[in-house]
């Protein structure tokens, strides 16, 4: 029998993939084929719809480079990440909640003491950062690493600039928390910046009608012996954005009150130059392993 | 409220394509957003998974180019082609099957007399083949262009090959057919052959334990004022490989039965040099409008 009616056509290419070798890459596969063959069958899509979506997906792949993952950023605008992200934290009762990594985290940044101006080099409102990394129970851990970064005051971050190989990291460091579990720097206050609209995924976003826009937010990655690492946000309580983020990343828990500050000493007794802002955030671990996720521009290879 | 469930987060991201302008653009980015949320809720998708998914689809639309179409083929070995072609060829009672267009139409042919070998150039078996268009009551129907082409004997198509530019056209012709809906021409006997096993489609075959072939077959596009344009293939009786195409075009009414002969006058009552075969096939066309599809080629993009 070579002729498949629908449902037939469906059984035997799930059927194709009976032979992988491995069990859990086959059920995958056979998943795929499942939804990807209820969707076409319940929007009877038609060869235009197919051929824009081929065109779509072409596009997406070959505005890839080795800094910028359009595929990552669909992924984001489409929910997807954040729910992958759900998916695999589902019990995180009293640590503090994840949110996506992002397609900007580059990788193990220098360590950097505390107190240090990440931003020395930018214009903008100064911040001053003071956080503790603790256990479910209050307990502070000692020698966490905790990875920063954030956009700059045009709501670009340093890997997104052309000076960028010359010029080094700016809005970027590493801190080992003392032994209060405490760490502390100095930088500038981030702003909501929009997501790249220059590419597939940026035209649809604004074709659909839809914002653009993330909310401010400082990235963290905070790691710590027997305790699962965490990738997370702090956001900036007030921002217009907080209730629409293009990637869905923002959590109640996640958000910081900011507040400015005119005291002329800051927190760690050095002078201030002017009016600045405070961010105080406390990071809840949960027990167990893992690793810390890779940069995700690692996985975007060379073209053909 | 900024924080979502799982389910939660899904209807936002519904919810967030609630402006888009066009209804049925709404509808399907939507259903496509039920559609992945349900796939990682069902699958407990890894961030490894979800990191090689992104991989995937990266190195996919970085394999096109102006002549390869990767991502089509993604879509042909997953089945997804030809349940589109399905879904809108619901109603053909009577009239000829449809199969997959495929990545190797260039567009419209040079018009060529009956009886050329459009295979001059070309090693192997030879064949004639002698086809008409009807109607569905059999009544024939003079002046519709059919296009046609097919893989050499090496399983490559003449746009597959690198001389293609200088080269121009082989195995690949458009005939009008004659006053009795008839056309004939001269080829060789194409042979089976597998899709590109050098991209990302190919690879996830092999290593999917699936064999990467296609049954023997001559492509032919047939358009007539009046009916529907048929894009279809007619497979060749035997083939090992018409029971597990790998692009599952395959359907019982377009099998031929290819005679081998030794008669030394071919139909059209010209010498043949030696031994040949035969392909007879009729073409039963719907009443009905639409355009012929554009050659997919044309929607790939320059990379940016």
């Amino acid at each position: 029998m070579t002729q498949f009616n629908e449902a037939e056509l469906t059984d035997a290419v799930i059927g194709s993939f009976d032979q992988t070798p491995d069990a859990r890459a086959r059920f995958l596969l056979q998943e795929l084929v499942k939804s990807l063959h209820d969707y076409v069958r319940k929007t009877n899509l038609t060869f235009e719809e197919w051929g824009a979506a081929i065109d779509f997906l072409t596009r997406t792949g070959q505005t890839c480079t080795a800094s910028r993952q359009e595929f990552i950023l669909l992924s984001d605008v489409l929910g997807v990440s954040m729910l992958v992200d759900a998916v695999n934290h589902r019990d995180r009762a009293g640590a503090t909640e994840t949110t996506v990594l992002g397609p900007f985290y580059v990788g193990e940044h220098r360590v950097t003491p505390h107190g240090t101006d990440i931003s020395a080099s930018l214009k903008g409102e100064k911040m001053f950062v003071q956080a503790r990394v603790t256990d479910l129970a209050g307990v502070p851990l000692a020698g966490a690493t905790v990875d920063v970064w954030h956009a700059d005051d045009e709501g670009f971050y340093d890997s997104q600039r052309p000076s960028y190989e010359s010029e080094g990291p700016s809005s970027r460091a590493r801190f080992i928390t003392n032994s209060d579990g405490r760490f502390f720097f100095r930088t500038i206050l981030p702003c909501s910046y929009p997501i790249p609209t220059d590419g597939p995924v940026g035209q649809m976003i604004l074709q659909t009608k839809r914002h653009p826009m993330r909310p401010a937010h400082v990235h963290f990655l905070v790691a710590a012996e027997g305790h699962e690492p965490l990738v997370t946000h702090v956001f900036i309580a007030g921002d217009d954005y907080l209730d629409s983020d293009v990637v869905f990343g923002v959590k109640d828990d996640l958000i910081a009150q900011v507040e400015q500050r005119s005291d002329p000493v800051m927190p760690d007794g050095k002078l201030a130059s002017g009016p600045w802002y405070l961010m105080t955030y406390d990071f809840r671990m949960k027990p167990g392993a893992g690793v810390a996720p890779r940069p995700l521009g690692t996985i975007v290879p060379e073209p053909v």
